[in-house]
C-alpha cells in the first residue's frame, strides 16, 4: 500500500520519513556508510529486486543523499557515493542500530563500535549540543520553532 | 509492495526496521512521545486510514512497543502507551527529526529543543558512553559483535 505524501506535514520527522522512509532505503544508507558503493553489492548483500534498487538508489540520488559517479564507459557503469547530507544519517542509523541491540538482539550486538579517542568499546548516547551533558528524553523540553504553523502539540490526557 | 522479512538478517538495524520501519510507524511513536495515547487522536493528527492504524498499533503492541490500557468499559475504549522499549525509541525520532530540520526545514526547525539542565535552545548531539566526548561517524571503528554469524563488512573498493 502507498500511504499520502508527507510532504504537507509540518515536521521534520515526516519531512524526513519523506526521503528515506521507504522499505530498504535505511538499509542502503547503512550499507553505504560501511563503504558499499555499486549496485551488485548493494544487490547481493540486501538480496533486494533489482528494479526495486534502482528506484530506491535513484530516489536517494534526486534528494541528494548519494551521488552517481561513472567508474566505467562501456557499458556504463556507477558508484552510489554518499553526499554531506547522507553521511548525516550516521545518526539514525547508529540510534536504529542500538535500539535493535538493546531490544531485539538476543545473542548481543552482531556489530560492536570502538571510540578511536578513548579506544574503549562503546554506544553513541545523546548529549546536550551546549553543554554537553548527557541528555535523557525527560530532561528537554519541546517548543514551536521558527517553521512552525500550527502548534504542534496535543492536549495531555 | 510487501518486502522480505527483516528477521533473518544478522542486523540490529534490519530487526529494528522489522518493527518501526511500516509506513506511519515512526510517525505514531513521535505523536506517543508528544502524549498521544488515543486512537482517534493519532487517527486525526496523522490522517491515517483507521484500518491502517488499527494495524500499526496491534503489531506496535505485540511487539512490545506500546500497552493497550481500557479507559473505558462500554463500549471498551483503550490508551495506547509507551513502554520503556516504546520510549527508548526518542533518540531515533531526535536523529530524524535533527536531519530533518538540517537538510529540509527551509523556514526553519517546526519544533525547537530547550535542555532544563542548562536552559539553552540545544540539538541532541552524539557522544561516547565511556568518555563523554562528543563524537562524529569518523572517530569511530565498528567490529564483528558477539552476536554476529558473518563479516559484515564489504571488500572496500
Amino acid at each position: 500500500m502507498r500511504r499520502a505524501s508527507f510532504t504537507e506535514m509540518n515536521c521534520s520527522v515526516a519531512q524526513s520519513l519523506e526521503i528515506v522512509g521507504e522499505w530498504w532505503t535505511l538499509l542502503i544508507i547503512r550499507d553505504a556508510l560501511f563503504g558499499v558503493t555499486r549496485f551488485d553489492e548493494f544487490s547481493t548483500r540486501l538480496g533486494i529486486a533489482r528494479n526495486v534498487l534502482t528506484q530506491r538508489l535513484d530516489t536517494l540520488v534526486e534528494h541528494g543523499v548519494l551521488v552517481k559517479e561513472p567508474y566505467q564507459d562501456k557499458p556504463i557503469r556507477y558508484d552510489y557515493r554518499l553526499t554531506d547530507k547522507g553521511r548525516d544519517l550516521w545518526t539514525v542509523i547508529a540510534a536504529l542500530r542500538q535500539w535493535g541491540d538493546k531490544w531485539t538482539a538476543a545473542d548481543g550486538p552482531p556489530v560492536i563500535t570502538t571510540h578511536r579517542g578513548c579506544g574503549h568499546t562503546m554506544t553513541v548516547e545523546p548529549a546536550c549540543s551546549e553543554c554537553g551533558e548527557p541528555v535523557t528524553r525527560g530532561s528537554l523540553r519541546v517548543h514551536a520553532g521558527p517553521g512552525s504553523r500550527s502548534d504542534p502539540f496535543p492536549e495531555r490526557h
